[in-house]
């Protein structure tokens, strides 16, 4: 079998990485000088969009990473090929301690200690009452499911809103667009890890982010382009919302004049909440790979329609 | 059934819970002026020595917190007498949420992802391995056995150390001085959780934390006089610690010139990780008195020889 592989750097160890797990298959680095030579899967991350142009015999594309909004707005993607996205591979858990963090920061108020210290002040806050910070976690896929857990196991009480229905033990589920407002409602902190489609860019808005409870907090994780950056910043100056922390942008690297760099209400990180690691996709994409030789069905293969 | 209650600060809402938790007591504030006023319980907080001069019918003391090492070290405190600490009591879980933000905080860089930030910098930095940071939980009682157990959900490799042996699951757990050792070399956070008692004072010093894996770090939420400050300091100085999250402190509150408040290395909080819950704890002394009255046993009573 032919395997080619794309990524725009970091390209020789995941090339070394695919031949060891799977010791029959030839493997290559896409380039535009060998584009005509003909492979059976294309592994991939942010590749051109010439990658899709001379390809004829693909049988599957395999992206790099769980949110597949990039190569899916490629105009050379060829619409009957399974476009497969990773499932987890080790992205889960980075996000429950990513988000766990951001939330225990917040309502522990980590960040009034550490001023406290710079002022040499030893002084007891009051206790956090948890109860008061209901957590709602906007998608609940594998890597949204393991999130609420964590934050649940934390003794929050935490609620999910998914498109279609989910049953997570200890979490209260919503489902669908005539629950959203509920949803959004119950809660104070507001985790976004949705994928990005048209249905879903821009649902962090002005409107949406005022049903939260008082004081609430967004933490996004999953694509700049869910929130209207404007919108954030206009509720956290009127004092509608208390803070964010905040890993994706709309344009990244963020602009260096972008007012989030300095805004005293937002804490931010560089998209690092979930990077991809080699080994566990590896793992997963030479599994799938080899499941599909078989001819057996895999997961994580992408629903067109519904963009993710 | 009688009970005198003596906390320095913020008596009235203890002593208004333990009336409606125990409607058929007579509850008071001990002070000096009724000193000779007989009990048959007393509930209790960082209490004058003279409080257990006059009493003679005490039947048990209930210390408002896990830790003991205070009220033992009173000199007229009654040997014969149960003395009864809490246990959990909602502390468990405030210490999770501590313990696991300094760890994800430290493995995950958030502190450089902050200086980053203030410079303007969008890069992302290596992911962690956390197969790079064991952790080590020395202490494995209510609470140290919760923090463990979180800490083991993030996928950390987890090592435990107690006086006598435990199994948790998840937890590679050492036992007893002879594997001391064996377990500080096996671990590269280290997290403090024990009791105070001689034989622990003084436990994390340049002998003991030059054992943990290389670029170790402490985390310390369990007493000051566990830790040798001065040999903290050298440590973090010659590069054999990579850091420290200091929640106690020898003398509390820090005197203004001590050298903690300014350490890069050191992230200082004043004694938050866990705080007494008056609704938890005071749920939990009414249980035990009424199993104390019904002539059950209850578990949490300190054993004076073994000092916790």
């Amino acid at each position: 079998m032919k395997i080619i592989f794309y990524s725009a750097k970091n390209a020789q160890p995941w090339l070394e990485a695919i031949a060891v797990a799977l010791p029959d298959a030839e493997v290559w680095l896409w380039t535009p000088a060998c584009a005509q030579r003909q492979a059976d899967y294309a592994v991939i991350w942010t590749p051109p969009a010439e990658l899709f142009a001379t390809q004829r015999d693909l049988k599957a594309v395999f992206n790099i990473g769980a949110g597949v909004d990039g190569v899916m707005a490629l105009p050379n993607l060829p619409r009957g090929l399974p476009l497969v996205r990773l499932n987890d591979a080790g992205m889960a858990t980075q996000m429950a301690e990513y988000v766990c963090h951001a939330l225990i920061r917040h309502t522990r108020e980590f960040d009034l200690y550490a001023v406290q210290a710079k002022e040499r002040r030893w002084k007891l806050r009051r206790p956090v009452n948890r109860a008061a910070f209901p957590v709602g976690v906007m998608g609940l896929g594998s890597i949204g499911a393991r999130v609420a857990g964590a934050v649940a196991a934390f003794g929050y009480p935490t609620f999910g809103w998914s498109r279609s229905p989910k049953s997570l033990p200890g979490i209260t589920a919503f489902s669908g667009q005539d629950r959203f407002d509920d949803f959004l409602h119950a809660v104070r902190v507001l985790v976004c890890m949705l994928p990005l489609t048209p249905e879903t860019e821009g649902i962090l808005n002005a409107s949406t982010l005022s049903k939260l409870k008082p004081n609430g907090y967004l933490i996004n994780v999953a694509r700049g382009r869910h929130l209207v950056e404007e919108d954030l910043l206009a509720l956290l100056d009127d004092g509608t919302l208390a803070g964010a922390a905040i890993d994706v942008v709309r344009r990244e690297p963020l602009p260096a004049d972008h007012a989030f760099w300095t805004h005293p209400k937002i804490t931010l990180t560089p998209h690092i909440s979930a990077v991809t690691l080699r080994e566990e996709s590896v793992a997963q994409i030479a599994g799938k790979i080899r499941a599909l030789e078989r001819g057996e069905d895999i997961d994580g293969v992408v629903d067109f329609q519904r963009g993710y």
